[in-house]
C-alpha cells in the first residue's frame, strides 16, 4: 500500500477566484547541461549574456533553485509531472535516461502540467526536446499538448539502426518531429536554436483568447553543440559561449515578443536547466561555478541551476531569492495561477513559489537527490547529506559513505568541508526525515530498462 | 641602465582641456580578501549584496580585473603607485607584506595616486587600512593625504612586543590611527566598518570647492571577522557573510550619500578588493567563484578581483566588460580625469580605463602575476602561462613547470586544461613578453625585508 502523506505534500491548494480569462500565460524555457556559473548574471566571465542578465534584472534570480534529477529524462519528467520521477519508474539505475531503443516512455496516468492547464482552458505547445518517450503514446501530443515541434530525444543520440549505443561519437544526424511525424531525416542543428526561437514567436503571436503555456526545452547546450551562422566564432568563450550566447539572444527574443504583444504583464517566464554542467566534455561542457560537480551527480554542481523568474508588475525587479525551489515547485505554481487544485489522487512534491514571488517567503525545507532509483543525498534547510556520491564518468563507481557526508551549504556552497563528525545530532534527525520519504511509498518497476534489444543488437531496422 | 620602454607602457596622457572644478571626485573602495566569487552580482549563493548588485545595475561591471598583487602590502602599492612593487622594493620572496615590526614602507619617491591629485587640487582623504608602512616617513600624511584614519597594517598583525611573528593567533588588539597618531590603543575591531563609513560620509560632507579624492580600504573581510552588532549573525552565511553584507551596507551608504549631496554624476565611484580570498581559513574565508586558487597564488583566484565602476551620467549602467584591467589602471584613470599627465620620469604600469567606460574598447593584452620578487606567471590576451605555481599554505613551496602551464582562459577561466603540449608557439611568443619585460629593469633591493630584528626576538619594546 502506498502512503501520501509525506512531509512536504500540499494540502490541496485553494482556487483561486480569478477566472480562467484572468490567468496569466505560463512560458517556461528549459536548457539542457547548462552549469550554475554559465551567465553573466551568475558571474561567468567570458560568456556574455546580456538578456538573461536583463531578465534578472527586471525578475527574480534565484541561488538555491534544483532541477528533479542530474541527468535530462527525469529531470523533464519531474518538471512536467510536479513528482519525483522515482514514483512513477522513470529512474533507472543501470539506464539513466531514455535511448532511441527504449519501448516506453513517461506513464500516461501521469498528469502532465500541459494535461493540468489544458483541463483549465489553457492552450499548450512544446517547441524543443522532449525526451520522455518517442514512441507515438508517449509523444507530447499524447501529454496534454497541441503543438509540437522538437526533437524527441538527446542530440547525441544515434538513430542509425547499425549504431550501437555507445558507438555513437560521431553524433548522428538527428530527426525533427511535427505533432507526431518525422518532418526531416537529417535537421540541420546548426539552426535549432533560431528555429525553435521563430516557432516559439509564432505561437505566442498565434494566440487566442484563451491564456497559453509554452514550454520551450531548449536542445542545447547539449553536446555535440551548435551555433547558427550569426553567432558561431563570435564569443569570448568559444563554441560553449556560442551556443549559449544564442540561447541568450532566443530568451531576449521571446521577451521582447511579449512586451511588443502588450501581455508581458499577464505572462510568467520562468528560465531554468535540466541539470548541470556536463564537466567531462572540458570546453565543450559548462562551469557550475563555485558548486561542486555537474551533471549526473547528486553533488550542488549536478542539480542546482540558473533559475529566474520574470512577471513585470508581479515580480519585482532585481531581486535575489536565497529560498529553495524545484522544478516540481514550477509545476504546483503554475497550478495556482492557473486555478487548478494539485492532483489530490496522488502524492505530489511541488509547492507554489507565490510565497517567494510575493513576499520572499520559504516554501520548502527539502530537496531529495536520486541518482537513478536511489537515493543518493537529501538536503534539510543548510544541511547536506550524502549517503553516496559518484563522479560522473572517472569509474563511475558510486562511493557509499558511513556515517553520510555532511556539508553546510550556507556557508559551505561548495561542499568542500564534511562536518559529519562535529554534528552526529544532524546526521539523526536527517536519517528521519530519508527514512519517513523512503518508507511513504513503494516504486513501480522502471520504465526506463523496457529496451528493444534486438535494436541494441542491430538485428532490428530502427523505426521510431 | 634602465628602459622605460614597455609593451604596455603609454605615451604621456594628453591633458584633458577640462578645468579643475570640472574635475570628477574620485573614490576607491578597497576591500580585504573579497573573493571573485564573493558577491550576489558574481554568482555567490548565500552572501547577501543587494547595494553592490545595485551598484553594478547602475554602472559597470568588470570579470576580468586584476589586482597588483596576490597579498595586502603590494597589492595596495600597485593601486597607489600604477606601477608594479617589483619596480620600487615593495616585494619580497621571504616577508610578503610589511609586518609591525618592519622599519621600510612604501618609498617617498613614489608618487602615490593622492599626491598626484593634490597637484591637481584635489582634497585627498584616506579612511581604513594602510598597510603601506607604519612608521612615521610612509604613514598617509607623509603620502598625500591630507587626513587619515585607521588601522596601519593587517587587523592579524601583532602589536603586542611580547609576542614573536606568527604567534600572533589569538589576534592581539589593533591601535587605530588619525593623522599620524595613534589614537586608540586597543580598537573595537567590531565597529571598525561602522566608523569608516560614518568618516567616509563627513569627508564627503565636508568636501569643499575642489574636488576629492576618498580612499577607502576595509579592514575586512580580512581574517579576524568583526561585523557590528546590527550585522552579526544576521546573514546566512555565518560570520564572513555578516561581515561582507556590512561592507555591502557601507558601499550602499557611500552611494546614497553622495545621491544626497547631488554630486554623484561628477563623482566615480570604483569598488575592487587587494586579493583573492583566505582559503586556508576555511568557514571565515570566502570564495573565487569558478576560479583556481586564492590569496597567495598566482592562479587567477589570487588576483582576479569583483570591480565595479560606478558614475552615474557617465558609464552607461547595466553593462558588463570583459576588457581586462588591473588596480594600475585606477591610478591612470584617475589622472586621465583629473587632467594629470602620468609622470614621464619612469615606467608607469597602468592605462586609463576611459575607453572601456566610454565604448567598451581594449586597453591592455598583458597582466604580470608577481609572487613576492618572482615573475611567477603572465597573461597574454586569453593566454595564461604559469613559470610558477604556488598552492598557499601547504608546504609552502613553488612548483616550477618547464614548460610552462598553459591555460586558454577565454574558454578555461577555471585553469583547469594545460595546453602547453598543443601549443608551444604560443609559449615561445609569451617568453618574449615576459623577458622583455625582465629585460627591461633593475629591480632595487626589498623595502621589506628591513626588518627590526630587536623587535621580531622580542628584545625591543615596540614603538610603532
Amino acid at each position: 500500500m502506498f502512503s501520501y502523506v509525506l512531509p512536504f505534500v500540499f494540502a490541496i491548494t485553494l482556487c483561486l477566484s480569478a477566472t480562467q480569462a484572468q490567468s496569466p500565460n505560463i512560458i517556461i524555457i528549459f536548457t539542457d547541461d547548462l552549469g550554475y556559473g554559465d551567465l553573466g548574471v551568475y558571474g561567468h566571465p567570458t560568456i556574455a549574456t546580456p538578456n538573461l542578465d536583463q531578465m534578472a534584472r527586471e525578475g527574480l534570480k534565484f541561488s538555491q533553485f534544483y532541477s528533479g534529477a542530474s541527468v535530462c529524462t527525469p529531470s523533464r519528467a519531474a518538471l512536467l509531472t510536479g513528482r519525483l520521477p522515482i514514483r512513477y519508474g522513470m529512474v533507472s539505475s543501470t539506464v539513466r535516461v531514455l535511448f532511441p531503443f527504449s519501448l516506453s516512455g513517461l506513464p500516461s496516468a501521469e498528469i502532465t502540467l500541459a494535461e493540468a492547464l489544458k483541463s483549465a482552458g489553457y492552450k499548450t505547445g512544446i517547441v524543443g526536446k522532449w525526451h520522455l518517450g518517442h514512441k507515438r503514446p508517449f509523444l507530447p501530443l499524447q501529454h496534454g499538448f497541441d503543438s509540437y515541434f522538437g526533437i524527441p530525444y538527446s542530440n547525441d543520440m544515434l538513430k542509425n539502426p547499425e549504431a550501437k549505443w555507445g558507438a555513437a561519437r560521431n553524433y548522428p544526424s538527428m530527426i525533427l518531429v511535427e505533432g507526431n511525424d518525422i518532418v526531416e531525416k537529417e535537421v540541420d542543428q546548426r539552426n535549432l536554436t533560431k528555429r525553435y526561437t521563430s516557432k516559439a514567436i509564432d505561437f505566442i503571436k498565434d494566440r487566442g483568447e484563451e491564456p497559453f503555456f509554452l514550454y520551450m526545452p531548449h536542445t542545447f547546450p547539449h553536446v555535440p553543440l551548435f551555433a547558427s551562422k550569426d553567432f558561431e566564432g563570435t564569443s569570448t568563450a568559444g563554441i560553449y559561449g556560442d551556443v549559449v550566447e544564442e540561447l541568450d539572444w532566443s530568451v531576449g527574443q521571446i521577451l521582447k515578443t511579449l512586451k511588443e504583444e502588450d501581455i508581458a504583464e499577464n505572462t510568467l517566464v520562468f528560465f531554468t536547466s535540466d541539470n548541470g554542467p556536463w564537466l567531462v566534455k572540458k570546453a565543450e561542457g559548462g562551469s557550475a561555478g563555485l558548486l561542486r560537480e555537474g551533471k549526473g551527480s547528486t553533488w550542488e554542481g549536478g542539480m542546482r541551476e540558473p533559475a529566474i523568474a520574470w512577471w513585470p508588475g508581479t515580480i519585482e525587479g532585481g531581486q535575489t531569492t536565497q529560498q529553495m525551489a524545484t522544478t516540481m515547485d514550477i509545476y504546483a505554481t503554475a497550478l495556482d495561477l492557473a486555478g487548478v487544485s494539485l492532483p489530490s489522487d496522488r502524492a505530489m512534491d511541488g509547492k507554489s513559489m507565490r510565497p517567494i514571488f510575493d513576499s520572499n517567503q520559504s516554501i520548502r525545507d527539502v530537496v531529495y537527490f536520486y541518482l537513478g532509483a536511489e537515493l543518493f543525498a537529501i538536503r534539510v534547510g543548510k544541511w547536506k547529506m550524502h549517503y553516496k556520491t559518484l563522479t560522473p564518468y572517472v569509474g563511475e563507481k558510486p562511493e557509499t559513505h558511513d556515517p553520510p557526508l555532511l556539508f553546510n551549504l550556507d556557508i559551505d556552497p561548495s561542499e568542500k568541508r564534511n562536518l559529519s563528525v562535529e554534528h552526529p545530532d544532524v546526521i539523526t534527525e536527517i536519517n528521519k526525515v530519508a527514512h519517513a520519504h523512503l518508507n511513504s511509498f513503494v516504486p513501480p518497476p522502471s520504465e526506463l530498462e523496457k529496451l528493444d534489444t534486438m535494436l541494441i543488437s542491430g538485428s532490428k531496422k530502427y523505426d521510431f
